[in-house]
């Protein structure tokens, strides 16, 4: 599965150099209303009976998106949606957002305004207002978006318990299986169900709603960025547990629409779900009884480490496979 | 004198995009708790009886440093306290910071660590801890830094009153020729002056204490960041009032080492100061009786428009003559 999302696979440079800042960051004082530093998806900030979360996530021309493939109102909305997903990852509402748009010298306007008129776009359609940002040039083009959410209680990746059930919100694998379907049929050669995969891909959405739906529920949770078990391996991990994802469970909660569109791939729909990233799904941990509406159980946790697929004939323990940034 | 600062003089293309991303982006729903949108130093959030005041800021190679005249740390160190620099513009304390890097593939370990030791020792510096972030690829090293503050009371670019004084705090100037001596001269080479007025430049000091006496004192207020003459042209306009520089208080206000440096240069002290950038002093409006210790009047506020030079010759209008990062 082609990635162009942002796992970072331990031992890789981006990992390391993500430590090193996490320690040389950690040794200045911290006002005590600072409850999360670096590691989660968003910090937080508490202020009253309040929490704040707060999150900056770029994007990146060649990096994060190619032009041939997006255009400039998909790029302001995809930066957009995937800086507050981390938010509603962490059970929060979404208060405003700053935009900080470099932009290169000999740019289009029609790119320029593309860019904001997406971004624009998924503020609203987020209730996410964008109060500020900055302007400036540079050789690419490049969205860094930052966001303040509220919530009375944020969830972490940290915090699963042993028997919790791995929760699952949104349509995993479908922008991974999207993105391929865009890169390589145009859109009359694309059948309804991969026109549906590419949307996914192409107009992603945070989900906020399921985020809240959280709060009184979940011991943990993160948004799918880098895919099902890179993510969910972050959960594990900060949690000190084996994630067991039952692969028939899994495959149930896929939309049919993938299913089809990862036959025609000469795919399947499961390892779209696995490994395939930019689908801002959520992912939660939390007691059976507590399950919210709309999540769907895909497997659970138990003691033990690393995130592992069980079949009808047995288990296997499964490696994010990431992209990394700096190899 | 040479300019790698951002200002943005009306007409431009960077200012005709901003004033455009302000009407798009005003459309949107926004919280009752959010203050003040695009066009100040910093957006505000209203919580309980604070304010947050909440400000992106981006330094990328090439626009806003040149290895060649900079040091990672030295890179890291500036683009923290420019940022830094709008919250106590307005008057708050900051709380933290979040951090986006974008480097290039191939950025060597001690360019990607000399940036981190940069910020950690101005968070240090400036007790704005850096609780989060994020670390992208890209093909220039950019920064990009987000910072929340808190106040009881915001100062904005807009109030400044009629017979307001206009004060400054911290070396204006200094740094415009800072620049100058570190793009001509060795260490060596360099007199004391001189060498004070590249330190101005490499380390400038976000002026916290300053923004904070203003709280109680000030009408308005504005860093200076692209020049005296652009940014109080800002506080002018927001205002819709005319500021008066007097020349010879300006002129007596600034450091003896900015004098003899400038005359070395052959240039005067108060070109550097009118026109120079990177300052990241303070500029506020308000009633001579109340101005704070530490501020030094060089003019004031009158009916009219523009920013205007007296000297004991007669009055000038000045413009800013600024860089355009568009043009």
């Amino acid at each position: 599965v082609p990635k162009t999302t942002r796992t970072v696979p331990s031992g890789s440079r981006e990992f390391e150099r993500i430590a090193w800042l996490s320690q040389l960051f950690a040794k200045q004082p911290r006002p005590a209303s600072v409850m999360l530093g670096i590691g989660d998806d968003a910090a937080i900030v508490k202020t009253g009976r309040n929490h704040w979360v707060w999150t900056v996530d770029a994007c990146v021309q060649g990096v994060h998106f190619d032009w041939r493939w997006l255009s400039p109102i998909e790029v302001g909305w995809r930066s957009f949606h995937a800086a507050v997903s981390d938010v509603a990852a962490m059970g929060a509402s979404p208060l405003a957002a700053l935009c900080s748009l470099a932009l290169p010298k000999d740019v289009q306007g029609k790119v320029f305004r593309g860019i904001a008129q997406g971004q624009a776009r998924a503020a609203r359609s987020l209730g996410c207002a964008i109060i500020g940002g900055n302007l400036t040039r540079a050789s690419e083009v490049s969205v860094h978006t930052t966001v303040l959410g509220a919530t009375t209680r944020p969830i972490c990746r940290a915090g699963a318990r042993i028997a919790d059930e791995i929760w699952v919100f949104g349509n995993l694998g479908a922008a991974a299986a999207g993105l391929i379907v865009a890169q390589r049929k145009t859109l009359e050669q694309q059948t309804l169900a991969e026109r549906w995969c590419a949307r996914q891909w192409r107009r992603p959405t945070a989900l906020i709603r399921a985020g809240r739906s959280l709060r009184k529920a979940a011991h943990a949770a993160i948004d799918v960025s880098d895919g099902l078990v890179a993510d969910l391996g972050h959960v594990a991990d900060a949690s000190c547990l084996r994630a067991v994802i039952d692969a028939e469970a899994l495959d149930q909660a896929l939309d049919t629409r993938l299913h089809k569109a990862a036959r025609a791939l000469d795919r399947t729909a499961l390892e779209f779900a696995l490994f395939g990233g930019e689908d801002y799904a959520l992912i939660a941990a939390g007691p059976a009884r507590r399950r919210p509406d709309g999540a769907r159980a895909i497997g659970q946790f138990e003691k033990g480490s690393g995130v592992w697929l069980q079949t009808a004939t047995g288990r296997q323990r499964l490696s994010p496979a990431g992209f990394d940034h700096f190899r």
